[in-house]
């Protein structure tokens, strides 16, 4: 049985006695109060605040794909949920303009009540990179310094367990692994892909070769370059290669993954199909955010402390930056725009699939 | 003496464990978690903080203004807290798009355990435009029903007695009424204006009357626009017509500040005018951003509530859109406009005030 | 035959030559060359070239929804194309933080130059408002003067020829009016529902009525927003109420087409009615956001002129203000919120329309 | 004589018949019109449009610093137009949302026609590079291949002529030279703020070495921290070793500029001093908002061709993000914070010499 419905007061139903009685200054307490000290403490509890959020529309998504068969209904549910989690990280990155307004010197008012603490230190922040699907091995380490313990014990049991559990990209890649449309009946996917894909390159040869208006440097600069994007679609052909890629570093997803994340963004016209495009590229919408931040957080970082070593006993500025470039956790679907070709020369489905990929009403 | 320092936790600095422990859901508690309350709940303490942030810097500039005597230097921090707030409104509107992610129908998930409280009953919000200096008689009423005790006596008395003392707008006013360059030695600053705006209507009539190139009817229209124009300079030029319209209600501005808002706006250049200048321009930014927030919020209640009356009691949208329209706080700095002149009508200043406005180095 | 490749040149692709000698500062010819024209002149080009990507967006979407029947895969496309123009629009409302860094004293040193013109006169700019939906009978008129004939002839019967075509207001309501699944063998949407109504209705009230923790006058007033409430329902079970507020304005979509719009917001779930689902929101965000820019708009024009009527010879503020509040094309679409009831009050479809709205492959 | 006034046309003014016919789609050319191909010119048009809008207003700042006096009055107007460059900028940046509209697959419905042309071959861009002081040297060449010839020989000719005359960078750095304030009397600034840094120095290690409620861990990583901060120190203190950083190109602002900004920086709130600082503010967020343009340029890139070579003949994302890195222009001004001190620890100044620069009415 339902509890009975109570008033609700609006201050209590937020609990603002806590939420606003948890900026404590330090620089009140250990010296003359600065006056930015409060923006400081305020705009990383707002951080903190949106991560929870985050966190928790992340973890209905990784629910919705947990199953073996993930409905349909509920694909849709899970683009609107990444949907919200990109338009909090865009408002994570604007409001940097906000902590910008703290000068340098405005800064060092405090900055040396708040040593050792440092940005990095959230808790939260490190939860949604592993649930995404960031690995400690693809990690780039903060600090060689001694302060290796920034997370409690139970804290790292916690990032361990979600480590060694599934995250985002591994219940996606699992999902991509078993959509089931790359063969069916006649239709080969990734055959009919090849034949188109070879003639695609053989006829732009023959028209750079063939071309009169064109000089002679452009030519072989244009066959140079046709040559260098034949070299692409090697990979895609050869799983053996893409699983040595794996093994380097270099790729992630895995090959029958990949296949199908290219069949989704080709016929990403036919409805049963278009959610799934959208659902990848809210993935990518995510990821490229997550880059931004990075910059855009190094770049604070750069302006605020310059060249200084942060709070946190690493060079903020250099560290931030080397993040943005190797953090990307969902890079292999930027990828797939290497493999598309135009849609002129994209294969026929067979109607009998395609009849199958659209809705039980229309026939 | 100092208090020693000692080592800071990342956690225990932003007292995390009450941020993030400050999230109890309603429909949890009565009935099913609505996966939305989340959201709910956190964007509202998000919004309280940033409050707290603003009446933060806003007190500061408060303090500033509040001496007799206004520090020079201090004008250039008041601009930069200012500058803060807005970087602050600019967000509290872009973060609307977050909360626009929750559709109505999930919204319907838990709306019913909030009655009665709503988004209107913030104290901070309320103190916010009260220092602002939005008084009780301007305000709209935002319910005729019973819940007219949405503060506690305490939060009232607090309004009551913030509201009886100086507001930013109030002090604002004050300073502007001592600024001392409307008068110097022959220099008379509104006779001298009003001799310039005379001769600028005059010319103006001519060219009208005298051109060539334009329609009967143009002209026409053209000599109306002019004499529409030259009304809005009478109330600048007759003191009791100007405390009329106070009286009325069409006008805030005391008569005097309304001169020396116009002598800055008209002689920004002048060094020592450049700060006030500066300074009255991000009240306006801070008065429009205010309207923007309350047109989006607006905009937003009506998406998701359609026409029915808020939880608050009132019917949201349609008392939002009243509230953008009539709680403008400067209003009167944004008229100032109405009666500039282009610089090449100016009134010369004489040298020796030129001088006096400058810097003591660069005689 | 395709026309045989030749080179192309960055600068003659882009028309460069054209695009950027098309700035032709009056101040220059008349006068001094005021600094502030050009970023007059260079906006307001801007902001045509928007115009222009944005009407080729819009026709493309109204080429979808002619045909009688629209195809499934083409809904897609429909989105991301309003999607697109929504994007714009973001920009065209941000961009007036550009224009807003022209002062008004900056704005006097040209101002004179440019009468009668005004940017109330975009061509462009009401194609796109004819072309949405908006009908002349709902315009407000900008102006009482003489200048009427803003537009061409040719212009005007552009324009006509818009108007008594289809917008995309009368293609979308016919396309919802069509939608098959308001009756389907034993379940009749519109009756099913009304029984979830009323049945929600008696248990609030129910609930109310035997709260123990509320106070008299809170339980008196929830029972008066519950009857209101309630009133809001009247019009969608009364086709000829709802054809009457048609008559007298109050309501533009037809009543079949809002029974459509209800059943897909509160099925939107279902595989079929997702898409569509997702279409009318984008016709949501495009009508806020031409809200929040004409309101924007505003209040540049409040803050550049002050109460001066705009060039166009209307009192620029008010009038824009007022066609923030009347110019709305969809504004029915956020009206089906208040008729939304929560999902766990939703009747249940019968399981074969179920697989009906799913797709063939899902069986 | 100034030419009569005649009636003007907005069409006319704005000259619409040029830049809304200045769009011929290739793909419409060659072969089947590509949608998107009309955004994918406009949305260069416009980025050519505010390119030219920003080096109208830099080429305004360039002629206020251009004489040996800058005028006073001018600073504030030269802040005005930077501003404006920036929020220019943020536009800039923010509609890259607009091209990621565009899928993948949707531009290979054109790509092929727009070879060898490319974003990176917009000369205005290359111009305000210059003009801001990004030096060949500096820049990284962004094509090995045959294509060097991007420009016309005029075209080359005008970029010479800028880099060969005074950059924005020079003319700051030269302005920054020249500032008066450096020794005062018996005031030396460098060796007052040397003192002070030595101090800071040895309280912080005191403080450090007798702290007792940090452990010996923390104790060692703190010592270490403060020696390496010490080491920024150093440069500032010896004009040679400055002078061989930047012979290295480690450095690039002057010796003695460099130690202006410092005193800019820290004395910032000394009325003569307000505006100075607040410019090299804005220059820095000129830079910041470039580095930001040009990684979010990258993204989109790689997320559009994936990693294939871009149309100019690089491969677009590695090289864009390499000139974000490298290409930034006003760094030095970011490395001032490493160097600045405490305001409670900030050398006094003379009460004659804050006299100097304070206003002469305030006396």
């Amino acid at each position: 049985m339902e509890k009975e419905l109570s008033s609700i007061h609006y201050d209590k139903y937020l609990q603002l006695n806590k939420i606003l009685a948890a900026q404590k200054l330090r620089s009140a307490e250990f010296g003359t109060e600065a006056h930015d000290e409060m923006l400081f403490i305020i705009i990383h509890q707002v951080y903190e605040l949106w991560f929870k959020e985050i966190i928790h529309d992340l973890n209905s998504v990784i629910a919705i794909f947990k199953p073996e068969v993930v409905e349909e209904s509920q694909i849709g549910v899970a683009i609107s949920r990444l949907d919200r989690i990109a338009k909090i990280q865009k408002i994570l990155v604007d409001q940097i303009d906000i902590i910008e307004t703290m000068t340098p010197l405005d800064f060092l008012d405090f900055r040396n009540y708040l040593l050792p603490a440092s940005g990095f230190q959230s808790f939260q922040f490190r939860q949604l990179e592993v649930s995404l699907g960031l690995k400690r091995d693809n990690r780039i380490s903060y600090t060689q310094c001694a302060y290796s313990g920034v997370f409690s014990q139970k804290e790292q049991d916690i990032l361990n367990e979600i480590e060694e559990g599934d995250s985002l990209f591994d219940l996606v890649e699992k999902w991509l692994e078993r959509i089931p449309f790359l063969k069916f009946e006649t239709f080969d996917f990734l055959s009919e892909y090849q034949i188109a894909v070879d003639k695609m390159i053989a006829i732009e040869q023959k028209a750079i070769n063939e071309a009169h208006y064109i000089t002679a440097q452009e030519k072989h600069f244009r066959l140079q370059m046709l040559n260098e994007s034949s070299k692409y679609f090697k990979t895609i052909f050869d799983e053996e290669l893409h699983n040595e890629k794996i093994a380097n570093g270099d790729l992630k997803l895995s090959y029958k993954a990949t296949i199908s994340t290219l069949l989704i963004n080709l016929y990403r016209d036919e409805p049963i199909l278009r959610q799934p495009f959208l659902f990848l590229q809210k993935l990518i919408d995510i990821d490229e955010l997550l880059t931004t931040w990075r910059n855009r957080h190094a770049q604070m970082v750069l302006r605020t402390l310059g060249q200084k070593i942060g709070t946190g006993g690493s060079s903020g500025f250099d560290y931030l930056k080397k993040t943005a470039d190797k953090h990307r956790i969902f890079y292999d679907l930027h990828n797939i725009s290497t493999l598309l070709i135009p849609r002129s020369e994209l294969p026929k489905m067979p109607e009998t699939l395609k009849k199958k990929l659209n809705f039980n009403f229309s026939n």
